[in-house]
């Protein structure tokens, strides 16, 4: 058996076989092997840099006596960081799999999208944790930036959990168990001191000396800054941040003190990485700069084709995030086609194809020749080009010089009207290869993702790294030059393939010559043969899986395997007294399995996992199975211990959850929201039960959230508040109330099925809303931290959802939410209040166009949004109106009187002043109609009295007569008419496609 | 080449293939692998440990910026606890060397002789420092106690200094210049850091920062042991240790702070180590309980031989300090000789040999029996034997049979007048065998040296461990079991040989068998053939070895060597521009290399090293060549930087230096041996220039300890302070008076050439004796920490040589000392003064013998020795005195006055009650003698009257008279004569060995 200290002996003798220097773990405690100045430093700046190391990480939080089998509050990590990337680094990474006696064959080894972000250094990357058999075992990341600075070049780091890896190897479900070295386990090694230092750190530190500690490190971190000696400064700084994760372990830090804490820590770690560059630019950068592979060569000739054949262009990447396979996808098809149609090659069908790891496209019959044209060059005007004898001038001539034609061939140009001379020249059609050529390499350069990485490439940015490109009209290779990137004939299969990389002979049979290789490129032909696996595996046990329900799982899976292979596992049907919800959400979120149920949708405890290639599925079973039990255990732990718990103690717990700096902790959140609620329960007159059923749940709210469940899995908030709330004794509606409070989750969810559920999550959602804007905490780009496009688009359907609730506008919950916010002594300035509501309506307005509303209807309806519900009901009632006879006239009325009035009349008029029979008709009908009618359909009813006398109105009067009281009293008419019109729709907005029907 | 990389990986390779679990450096700054709570913590205890790991450790003083070659504030330990002693941690050590690729056959490996001891922690234990080629690569400890507690079972520690290692082996002579992985050397890779934490260290720390940290720690360990949590506690004194060592560094630690942070420190850091074994007990020893070899079967039987035999008895020992081997010879030679004699066992010369691995007795014509005999059993009394009939009783009878023996068999014994009856029973002899094998059991067992150990044994104790034994009489084993060893005929050659182990065939060829296997066991063969090669090889550069002065080095290279090889190195020729004292110095003290001189005394550029074996001496001269040029270059460096800094600036930095914590800094004590020495100087009158000398010799005394030089190089002290003082422009009656304060520093030393010399080193000594004796640090055992034993030898031996200054007896010597150590609030009680005197005396008893003094006549002049010099001079009075005639006859006359007159009889008389004329006459003898003369001559010349008299008295007066008044005038007639003899000499202790002449 390989025991922990082999394997880490084996993953350095590894590493350094492949040029990476050893260091030894730092000598002050780190939370992570990143935080150690090899990493954190050594990625900064131009040097090269390569090392592998040992980390011992610290993290007082995860202090559990040695009690918890997964959880350690010193864990062993293996960190090696390639500065610049070498390329190749998934590969060398399997490779050390290997080298730990792990068959990468047998086992089902993943990279799984997993970004990683530390906002409060500056310091984000890009990569994958890297799963074994469903166990996540190393995090792989390209470091993108650190300490502010955007690093170039990139590095990249792959920190392995070793006491993960050790009980997977060794097949132990306890980390005191795993055998440390020969005859010696982790426990008795370690045991001690695993039990002393959680008491320590949960029991024990003394709370006043790590404060002061931390003021200590923090002065003399300062010190050294200003003394610029960034390394004893940086182990100031990991000082400070050990003693702040005592202080956080001890349940010491109030939101104010860890707001302030992070600040100072986020200022420092940024000054030490700019301090570290500035010195080893000063010190000349010792280790030498990093070299990057070169650009290649640009194509020096083209191959001749001759008749149509098909182009394949294979893009290669590493795993690319699921939600960017299809998209890429896509964008590549529309890139293709847009930059074919710029030039006159002809071709056939253009269809792509994506796996993980490859985006394909495929255009039939491509010409082999763009056809010859004219090219008409414009010269100088006629009149410049002769003279008053009709002799050419200078100017003429020099043009036909230029363009190397005899002054005989100048033609004439009429150009709008104004006559020039010009040349018209032959152009004759390049060879498809050369066309290709261009436009393959811009659609590799224009690559965009919504978050785009780096690597060991001079110019392309992507989701992942591009590593090799494919480009084959019929049998020859379009070269293409991109960056450090070419073209050729080599693809790569699996990586686990006895020979992975593999020649295309020719276009045509690419996709039959993946499938040879286990790879189904069609998504399409992917997910159904994943359907048709699992439905096949689910029936073997009497089960089912719900295809439908689970599409968004579905879809994910597609995208992250190239040859599915399902498997079925099944786990201990013990645990399938807990909630439902828990199961189904460990296995989709955390693990991407397919919960089996039974006819009645009942769980089954049996699980589909999808894994790549051809593995031992005896093994990947075992492996995945262990996996889902060790989680089944934490989260049964979790259960009983939560159900030891009152809701009101796991409340309390919320005082030490923070929220955001400014706002607060999710305790005082969750206190802004109950009374939010009360609000708008009053704006609404809520009254009996439901009143009650409200004061009780806000009392209650976000309880969950310091429930160990909640901690461990944030997506089964509401969830188990349902469950907590009903086994404390609360009733079923405030239990329901509390679950409803978090929907919708997502786009689509369902949105509270009760009056006081519907209160509480508008709430909670107008509290996110006021507050983060407020402070500022926009969401911008692909950035929205806060989740605060989905805080709208909840608040938007629960409004839509509930007509009843009408009372409550987004001013009057934005308000609500803002008088609780001002009430903690933070301003909410007006203009913030309006944004959020413009950015709902936003929201509001995508929601119509996405359920395929006429947009100018849309558009119509929009100033009415401030209400959801009453814009729905309008939208509704135009979609009515607009099949109705004369509506169109209505329309048409109205929008001719807007377009004459200024928009600055008001409207009001003196009628004594309207003395022609036609204005006073018009007066009359408006007397008729009478008060603005507040819904289309009244007003519609009300106003088609004025359709006849307006067009009189218009065909009899001249409005801007002479007299001016005469004229004000005409447009004041015509502006009391738009004024009427305007509350209940944007009459401008319909356009005139209505007029013209 | 081998990186240091590699290296630390190879030795993590060799020592996990043998057993070693791998643990990761310690997160918190240790100054040594010791610290490291998998050292430190787990020699305690009974459970068995074997670790090996990698620790960088971090010394704030040695911070350099990087610049000096051998010195960082981090350097790299590579550290091995085996744990029991596995029996052969030299050999495993050795192969380790081999994992390294260093060629153990062409070096010179070595075992030298380096204890280590932590008193703070109550730590310490015995082993050596390992040269390669005389560079110090590993430190090797037998660990024997830890934190206050004896450790059960021993550890072996095993040290690499891994940088020092990495370039001999990579042959540089900058630590920045080693090959540190491919293609980075050292400075690239740490220079930055080594910069950066150098200038935090010595420039920059905040030192009231410092301070406060020390604080947090302490109490923070304090309360740790109060929560009996051993870990966290540990790592807080670590924290302690290390704030201490940056406030050190920083030059900011009094001497009172300093005693008062060690003091917490020991005191934490023994709670913590007495926790952790209790701690451990509690869990009930999770690594179960460590096993000692088993005792060694006792004898069965005995090998017959036949006719007299050789007797060869080898005792195996690890690597001896030099001074133990020749002490052990002796010790055997001398126990052997009293055992064999306690027995009948009839045997020709004992003699024995010794190397540093191996005591070897030999016995000629060893009998193959012991003679046949009878033993005498007393029975009962005669009386109690036979009833009145003359019957026997029946207690004789059951004396009979418990015998063995008939009632007839019985007969008479005569035991001083009372008669018993007896059993003669035959005694039958013994065979050679087993009358050896008890006595060489007891041997080994009776094994001692001056500072002792444990090993792998369950019981014995030695300097260092027995291994093996060799027990032949002719070819035969004799069978002897000692604890867990028993003899063979194996013995065991270098270590380094092809084949270590050699049987030996019998007694008598094996000192030859050695000869053919390099080693000479004989020592005195060692020494001729050491001193003629190195006689040879300077010779051959026309220089010479100071054989007779270098008379003790040479010893110690006898007993560092089985088979010396002697080797010519040489060095740059600039270096001898250096003081020849550093040059000898270091080659002496550092390297035990033999410098090499011309005809005129002169240093030569060359010196003998001795290996041990049949080496690569290119290699050898190389590697001690280089570990010479850098300690000439270290102290060069120093030379130079001492010459840019005047004696005082080097004394201020005496403040800075502790001396012993209770009597306060180095600067204190220097302060009052100046005010001492002055005092003294008053005593005997000292005026004039010497005067002047002795003021200013005070007020510089001991500068020369805050020069750099002396800080390395502490034996040069005296001897840095003339050079320095010389070239600061002092006189050289100055110079030689700093040089002769010094003075002797070791038995048999020159003592002071100057008065002022001679004051200033009996200042110094009496300040150091009655200093220590005041605060009850006396010596104890072998424990002489302060070298009081030395001092006191020293004061004797400057008094003895200066007899003007015998005003300063010891008793005022003292007082003048005392005087200043009150005066810095130092209570000295009077009893510890009279201590120091007797101690004092002691010592020059001693010398008096080890110069072959009679026994009695020392006896008879000591107590003079208050004042040395005049016990001397009664000393060789009474020399010339025994020698004359009549002296004789005055002693045995006043030997018999002291025996008739008891002591408590005072020396008065009422003349008047003397009527008898013996009793007149003696009378009137006494009164002629007069005032009791000084010296031994002026008393004998006076006293030779009372012979004749008191002579006659004894002949004619009874002195017990019946009238009590007679009676009381005769017996103070005889105290009078007592009393007058008593100030010049102990009469008494000559004993009655001159009375029979």
């Amino acid at each position: 058996m390989l025991t922990m200290q082999d394997a880490l002996l084996a993953l350095t003798k590894y590493w350094t076989d492949r040029g990476c220097m050893v260091v030894q773990p730092f000598n002050t405690e780190v939370g992570a092997g990143t935080l150690n100045p090899a990493t954190i430093l050594r990625v900064l700046g131009p040097e090269p840099w390569r090392v592998a190391y040992v980390e011992p990480s610290v993290r007082p939080d995860d202090s559990r006596y040695g009690e918890n089998p997964n959880r350690l509050q010193t864990h062993t990590q293996f960190q090696v960081v390639l500065k610049p990337d070498p390329g190749n680094p998934q590969e060398l990474f399997l490779a050390s799999l290997e080298a730990l006696g792990i068959d990468i064959h047998a086992h089902d080894v993943r990279f799984v999208e997993d970004n990683w972000a530390n906002p409060a250094t500056g310091s984000w990357g890009l990569g994958w944790e890297v799963w074994l058999d469903g166990l996540e075992i190393t995090q792989f990341t390209y470091f993108q930036q650190a300490g502010g600075m955007t690093l170039d070049p990139v590095s990249v780091e792959i920190t392995y959990g070793i006491e993960r890896i050790m009980m997977a190897l060794q097949g132990v479900s306890h980390f005191k168990d795993i055998s440390y070295a020969p005859g010696i386990s982790y426990g008795e090694a370690f045991g001690q001191a695993e039990y002393e230092m959680s008491r320590y750190y949960l029991d024990d530190a003394d709370v006043d000396s790590q404060k002061r500690l931390f003021e200590e490190y923090a002065s003399e971190a300062r010190r050294m800054l200003d003394a610029r000696l960034p390394v004893p400064a940086h182990i100031n700084v990991l000082r400070c941040s050990h003693t702040f994760n005592v202080l956080d372990a001890r349940g010491a830090v109030s939101t104010t003190e860890r707001a302030k804490a992070f600040g100072r820590m986020r200022g420092l770690a940024r000054e030490v990485a700019q301090l570290w560059a500035e010195r080893r630019a000063e010190l000349e950068h010792p280790l030498g700069l990093a070299e990057l592979p070169a650009a290649a060569p640009e194509p020096a000739e083209y191959p001749k084709v001759s008749g149509t054949r098909q182009l394949l262009f294979e893009i290669g990447t590493e795993e690319m995030p699921p939600s960017e396979v299809t998209k890429t996808a896509d964008a590549v098809r529309t890139a293709l086609t847009e930059k074919l149609a710029a030039t006159r090659l002809g071709h056939g069908r253009i269809s792509t194809y994506a796996t993980p790891r490859r985006v394909v496209a495929y255009v039939t019959e491509v010409q082999a020749m763009e056809p010859d044209a004219e090219r008409v060059v414009r010269g100088p005007r006629k009149s410049a080009a002769f003279d008053a004898e009709g002799n050419v001038t200078k100017a003429a001539a020099g043009f036909a010089r230029g363009q190397g034609v005899e002054v005989g061939e100048l033609h004439d140009l009429d150009v709008d009207g104004v006559e020039y001379v010009a040349v018209t020249k032959p152009d004759p059609g390049r060879g498809a290869a050369e066309v290709l050529s261009g436009v393959l390499a811009e659609i590799v350069s224009g690559l965009r993702s919504d978050k785009n990485m780096r690597w060991n490439d001079a110019k392309l940015s992507f989701t992942r790294p591009v590593r090799w490109l494919v480009a084959l009209l019929g049998d020859q290779v379009v070269p293409v030059a991109v960056s450090s990137l070419a073209t050729g004939r080599t693809t790569r299969v699996l990586r686990t393939a006895a020979q992975p990389t593999v020649e295309i002979a020719a276009a045509e049979g690419y996709l039959d010559l993946l499938r040879i290789h286990g790879i189904e490129a069609d998504p399409a032909r992917r997910r159904e043969r994943i359907v048709a696996d699992a439905q096949r595996l689910a029936g073997e046990v009497d089960g089912t899986v719900d295809v439908e329900g689970e599409a968004a799982l579905v879809d994910q899976i597609v995208n992250l395997v190239e040859e599915p292979t399902a498997i079925r596992g099944g786990y201990s049907a013990d645990y399938l007294e807990l909630p439902a919800e828990i199961l189904t959400t460990v296995m989709r979120k955390h693990q991407r399995y397919l919960p089996v149920r039974d006819a009645d949708g009942k769980l089954l405890p049996y699980f589909v996992a999808v894994a790549n290639g051809a593995v031992d599925e005896d093994t990947v079973r075992a492996g995945n199975e262990g996996v889902l039990r060790a989680r089944y255990e934490d989260a049964n732990f979790f259960w009983k211990a939560d159900l030891q718990t009152s809701p009101e103690t796991m409340k309390a717990e919320l005082e030490k959850l923070a929220f955001e700096e400014r706002l607060g902790s999710m305790a005082q959140r969750a206190t802004r929201i109950g009374r939010i609620a009360e609000s708008l329960a009053e704006t609404v007159g809520l009254d009996g039960d439901d009143l009650t059923t409200l004061r009780r749940a806000a009392e209650l709210a976000k309880f969950d959230l310091g429930s160990q469940m909640v901690v461990e899995l944030t997506s089964l908030a509401g969830t188990m508040a349902r469950e907590y709330a009903r086994r404390a004794g609360e009733t079923e509606a405030v239990a329901q109330a509390l679950y409803d409070m978090e929907l919708p989750r997502s786009a689509g969810d369902p949105t509270p099925s009760t009056v006081p559920g519907a209160l509480l999550a508008l709430a909670d959602r107008f509290d996110l809303l006021a507050g983060l804007f407020a402070i500022g905490a926009t969401p911008t780009g692909s950035s929205d931290p806060f989740g605060l496009r989905r805080a709208a688009a909840g608040v938007v359907a629960i409004l839509r959802d509930q007509p009843e609730l009408r009372a409550i506008t987004l001013p009057v919950g934005l308000a609500a939410a803002a008088e609780q916010i001002v009430a903690q002594g933070i301003e909410v300035p007006e203009k913030a209040l309006g944004e959020v509501a413009d950015f709902a309506v936003r929201r509001y307005e995508q929601q119509l166009v996405d359920g395929d509303h006429d947009h100018l209807q849309v558009a119509a309806v929009l100033p009415l949004a401030m209400a959801p519900a009453i814009a729905d009901e309008t939208l509704a009632e135009l979609q009515r109106q607009v099949a109705t006879e004369g509506f169109a006239d209505l329309v048409a009325v109205l929008q001719r009187v807007r377009r004459i009035v200024p928009a600055d009349v008001e409207a009001k008029y003196d009628p004594s002043k309207l003395t022609e029979p036609a204005e006073q008709a018009l007066h009359q009908a408006v007397e008729k109609v009478g008060e603005a009618p507040s819904s289309l359909a009244d007003f519609v009813a009300a106003a088609s009295v004025l359709v006849d006398p307006v067009t009189t109105f218009f065909e009899e009067i001249l409005v801007m007569a002479e007299d001016e009281e005469v004229r004000a009293a005409r447009l004041g008419l015509l502006a009391t008419i738009r004024d009427l019109a305007a509350p209940v729709l944007d009459w401008q907005a319909l356009g005139t496609s209505l007029n013209r029907e």
